[in-house]
């Protein structure tokens, strides 16, 4: 069910981030880049990170074709994908708190410590973004107070904290995602909003 | 030979990109550090994803001496490598075609999926042009449209497919070589283009 | 005494990077991530280079809590960081010749040439600061003419010939330090810079 899940997630980020490259104008290879970048680029990360290798997409190659065959389909579908902005902040949502779980368990799996755990769910969920904010030449927009990180970070240490505690894997996936999954909404509705430090002063380093 | 045209693009690439550097007024420690990462960042990346060690210029330190030594000559140069726009277009596309098929060696000697074997190449022969223009903060150009990534994957698809029937790797590379080069000259003469998706709309994920 | 200079620099680091995140309105997140990258990015790049596993926060995750607090502190006492520009200046400067020494200390014990060594050195020096400005979206500061990679590279070899000379690694450190240490503080107060590469011509690749 995860990976169900996480094959979606991974289609709908294709989809948003090749409207993003849409935005910029760029070409068709161009969309199909910053589509890999950033539905696969938070796994990369990570397994780069914790040297866990063969990398998730060298292992299954046919996710680079479902990241670009998404991306190349939301070309002629983009006014109707744009039209869609709730379904896909909820697939948006999904994606985040299922990378998290995703992240988590390799960070498991390779017995680090907790906090690196955590950080490995956290990098999973929120580098793809960034990464895609980069090579847009904008500053990271998950910088800019949104409650993105946070949601990852809730879900990763609930689903440690239940797989530390004996809880059955599956169960406390389910819980750890529903409790990220409806923060994320729930911020998305309420515009909750990260506190910002704004500080004006010139000076460079 | 192609070691030798391997040498020869390196350089090249490390000219054109101190050229970038030279264009927004950085010092010299930024202009060698633009020309590494233009000339090797590729490969790099590509050994990263592969778990490949060690890196080219790690088992190769003299290759930072070329690479940096071309750079810091195109300083007093300038005026002279501006003016040879075709030649060093010639090059960066020799470049283009050297990187792809020596980066498909990798993964072929790596053992993975032939998909995995043309990204290798298409990693080897575009990222060090993207990192270049992430540093010197701009949208890479290579997301504009010109047909760069394409003449990769062609020639990477060449190679393979020459490789897995059997004919001799000399004889292909040269084959795959020739054919991307022209590919990526006829692009520039005649000003082919991939076409890009123009999305407009105001839409923030 | 290495490990108390570079536990000073790392929260140094953290902070003149929390306040470069201030600058740019990040919320609190982007200030922390913003000073995971400017304080460990160069280690970990180093790492990730040189294949040197498990990288050191993922072995030591304390440090992400040491940069993590260090940076929330700075949101309270910006004005106060602020008004001490030249303590952080020193700190800064002592962060670049310690990370730098410590750098050339996993290059030789890795067992590379020696260039790679030098190099190791100031890709653990430089590279937080330029991961920093890439994500806020600026030219690297660093390639701007600040004596600041000259620096790295200067202590690096001094360190390196030393080592290679026999001399007790705990002496020929300090001497290294102090040698980089005052080079950079020249630096900034007489206001030396390196060289600028000026090219105007409108060329593209």
């Amino acid at each position: 069910m995860l990976l169900i899940a996480f094959y979606i997630a991974i289609a709908a980020e294709a989809m948003t981030a090749a409207l993003a490259a849409g935005r910029r104008n760029m070409d068709w290879f161009g969309v199909c880049l910053i589509a890999c970048v950033t539905a696969l680029g938070g796994g990369t990360m990570r397994d780069v990170f914790l040297d866990h290798y063969p990398l998730v997409w060298v292992a299954n190659p046919y996710l680079l074709l479902l990241v670009c065959g998404a991306a190349l389909a939301t070309i002629p579908l983009a006014r109707l994908v744009d039209r869609l902005k709730w379904p896909f902040l909820l697939l948006d949502a999904l994606g985040l708190v299922v990378f998290t779980i995703i992240g988590c368990n390799v960070g498991i799996d390779a017995g680090v410590h907790p906090i690196i755990v955590i950080v490995a769910g956290m990098v999973t969920g929120t580098v793809g973004g960034i990464l895609r904010d980069v090579l847009c030449n904008d500053i990271p927009l998950i910088f800019q107070g949104e409650l993105y990180a946070t949601v990852s970070m809730v879900t990763g240490v609930i689903y440690f904290l239940g797989i530390h505690g004996g809880i059955q894997a599956d169960l406390i996936a389910i819980i750890a995602a529903a409790v990220g999954f409806s923060l994320r909404v729930a911020a998305l509705l309420f515009k909750w909003e990260m506190p910002r430090f704004v500080f004006d002063r010139q000076m460079r380093k």
